[in-house]
């Protein structure tokens, strides 16, 4: 439990109401009770503030006055709630130390906790406070920062890097082959060995199944944090800069360079060897195809339509260059007429 | 081996021939013989009906006449062979019991089967009749319905809930944290704690590697009977009604609803934050970016082409609206020069 | 460290200058050093040429003159490479033999090594000098063919074939159940049991986090030297022709048998039953919704624009017919006018 003027103490904002007033969970503005602080952060919800049950709202300067709740007002609710939530619901404590039925070959911190059934390989540094759930399996060579959770069943190939706090969800694979083959005259695929590394910095987010292959000559590299959703494949040699945001099932392809602050939607695809500058936001299901030189939003996406419409007007897209023609014919022969008006 | 005419009492349908007509097996018309039973649900297959070497058929009314083999007529043979099926191939048994090398921390009902390197975290109850594969994880203070398998390497995070008879494949992780921080102003992204937890229902499948995070506040839901196929990504608070199937690589974002009796197809994708009513069908690589209210078939796809005709066709898409604009020219004149007519 | 004239007489290809030269690594034109061997396949690098440091480099016969290093002349310079640096980066060595936390309920050929806690059923087989990683599950009835590797966390399960020198990265799942079930008229799907395996010839490689359904009836079979990519799904009972090579993200749905040597792009999808012929070539992202009959590169993709673009453009797309319709119109009264001149 928190009083409220700890948190503006800590956190800073205006307290409005009793600063003694105790909260103790982090809760939705229409379910919240007793001992819940709630926020408003979408003006959609504002009409949930009149019921409210909470015990302390966290909102914005122009709502201040739309409650006697106590509350702490501040520029940025979300990111206020970001930080309450936070301290609220620290990371669990583990016991320190391997489980008997870990396997361990390279060294581990002693603050580190080894969970049942991990595999770590010889070389591998494991650094202080470092968890790694029930399963895991570390290849040689790497290195793991002090700080950094690796959930069960993750995986991560050898001679690889992860920096500090960092968090790596469960079925994450990191460090598998990049794609890279030559092709016979035959059609025969002959593989070429990849020999780089994934070097990823600290407070990294990689989210379940997503999978980062090492580079094939050079290093994948994912700079300090970003933050990576479920299922994304990231291809080998790809750089991703710092504090970019990618959400869930994105593809990027090998050897692309996105750069820092970027937030890329869900689903969209990022073809090979392009550069995407900083402070580019790709809407969902946007496939990029081309380098992205000028910060902004970019998009490419159909509307969706009931499906006899769709029909009706997706046939069109085959002849849009015929269509395209018959305007253009209709345009010079407006123009004849026009000319050949007496 | 079952009699024909043990299964026209189990399940119904009208026996043509011999009643006494042992079958053992299900198999395709082409390639079923003595002992096994076929099918016919495509009309495109009926011409494989006149050579079917099967011991017998499970064919509709209106081609009841088109085989002299013993049959069961049913208005729907494609769920009277699933049924059949499902009778001729039961689940593998399991013995019960713990494997030595599994860690369970929490409690395992008699009858139920924990595999080799199994974890089980504090307080987690496993159901009867429950199948734990080789080194699947689930965290503390879980509840497994009795009757579900969950398959090897699957992982469960905490405080999550399993119903009755589920299947939980490979690679699937559920319960891992949403994807939810909210933004300095310096780009830097502050971790939001995902306190939420993932519920599903009774009789749900779940793919391999197909993730479902936790909610963040309130609960991620999957309601009875959904059919999850392989690699779908279910973000943080978004709900699955009774009954609704999705296929392969979906993607569903955060707080998004969805009814009961939906089809989706494979890698759709769904933003977050909207509703979709019940018994919606939505066709395969359709991107949903608006709510949809009214049950029906939504589409939004391109047709794909040979690559050169779409690179002539697909260039007018950057300019339609001055194609539109063109043609909104062109009826201006006409209409002025309709008026000037003499 | 090999010579210069040792590669010549493996590989073949022209020597030029001293064949004494000794390299003992590939790297990049920009960063070769002493004892590297570099490679210019792509023109775009050429300029790389002039300063670059390496001990020798593999190059095209059009740029043999270029420089003066140690070099190798041959007409595909990128294949030359691959050669190289499969010589040069043999996979590593494992000891033979199960790891004492292994449970190996089949057999293990001796030259084979099982890592720590990999599971192998009952009446598997694991062929000569294989090696399955840690915590890989093999299930029941599985065969796996010398020379293959299983990296970490993989799961196979029962009856399933793979063939020799295969590679199956971590977290792949084959033969999990394939996505079918009958629907019952109150909207319950009734599971109908996967009774196929999958087949998996000699040479594949599956990339990490992919699935691979077991057939309904019959088997999904993957014949030799198949390359397939991270996180590709690919459903029950799809055929894949020798040699095809398929990127990241992409997702196959059932019975669509797809022919030798094609080529499919990242977060390309292809929908069920559908045939594509040999040597075909699909773009990124691209749907395929028929059959392909004839050879060639296709398509279907939109070119990303700037959102505000994008919303102009993109509008008109819900009313192409419309705008069709309006072309028809004008070119009616055209022909109107035409008719109607003195």
């Amino acid at each position: 439990m928190y009083r409220l003027d700890e948190l503006t103490a800590r956190f800073g904002g205006e307290l409005c109401g009793d600063g003694a007033t105790r909260i103790g969970r982090v809760a939705p503005l229409d379910v919240a009770g007793n001992g819940d602080i709630a926020f408003l952060a979408n003006p959609k919800y504002v009409s949930q503030l009149s019921n409210c049950q909470a015990s302390a709202v966290i909102l914005g300067p122009a709502v201040r006055d739309l409650t006697d709740l106590p509350r702490i007002v501040t520029s940025d609710p979300y990111l206020y709630f970001a930080r309450v939530a936070a301290l609220l619901n620290p990371p669990a404590r583990s016991v320190p130390g391997s489980h008997p039925s870990a396997t361990v070959l390279g060294t581990v911190a002693p603050s580190a906790c080894v969970g049942p059934g991990v595999f770590v390989g010889e070389g591998s540094r494991i650094g202080e406070d470092v968890i790694v759930g029930a399963g895991a399996s570390i290849g040689p060579g790497c290195h793991v920062g002090a700080g950094t959770i690796i959930h069960p069943r993750a995986v991560v190939y050898h001679d690889c890097i992860i920096g500090e706090r960092c968090i790596i969800h469960s079925g994450a694979v990191i460090g598998a082959d990049g794609f890279g083959f030559a092709r016979q005259k035959d059609g025969v695929w002959v593989k070429i060995p990849q020999t780089g590394r994934v070097v990823i910095g600290s407070d990294v987010e990689v989210g379940a199944n997503t999978t980062i292959d090492r580079g094939a000559l050079d290093d994948t590299v994912i700079e300090n944090g970003v933050k990576l959703d479920n299922q994304i494949q990231i291809a080998h040699n790809v750089r991703i800069g710092e504090h970019t945001a990618i959400a869930g099932c994105v593809g990027i392809a090998g050897s692309t360079h996105i750069g820092r602050r970027c937030m890329i939607g869900g689903q969209a695809g990022i073809i090979g060897h392009l550069e995407i500058c900083d402070d580019v936001v790709v809407s969902a299901g946007t496939l990029v195809s081309k380098s992205i030189r000028k910060p902004g939003v970019y998009t490419a996406s159909l509307p969706v339509q009931g499906h006899a419409e769709w029909v009706r007007n997706f046939a069109h897209l085959r002849h849009l260059d015929a269509l395209s023609e018959r305007v253009r014919s209709l345009e010079q022969l407006a123009k004849t007429n026009d000319k050949a008006k007496p």
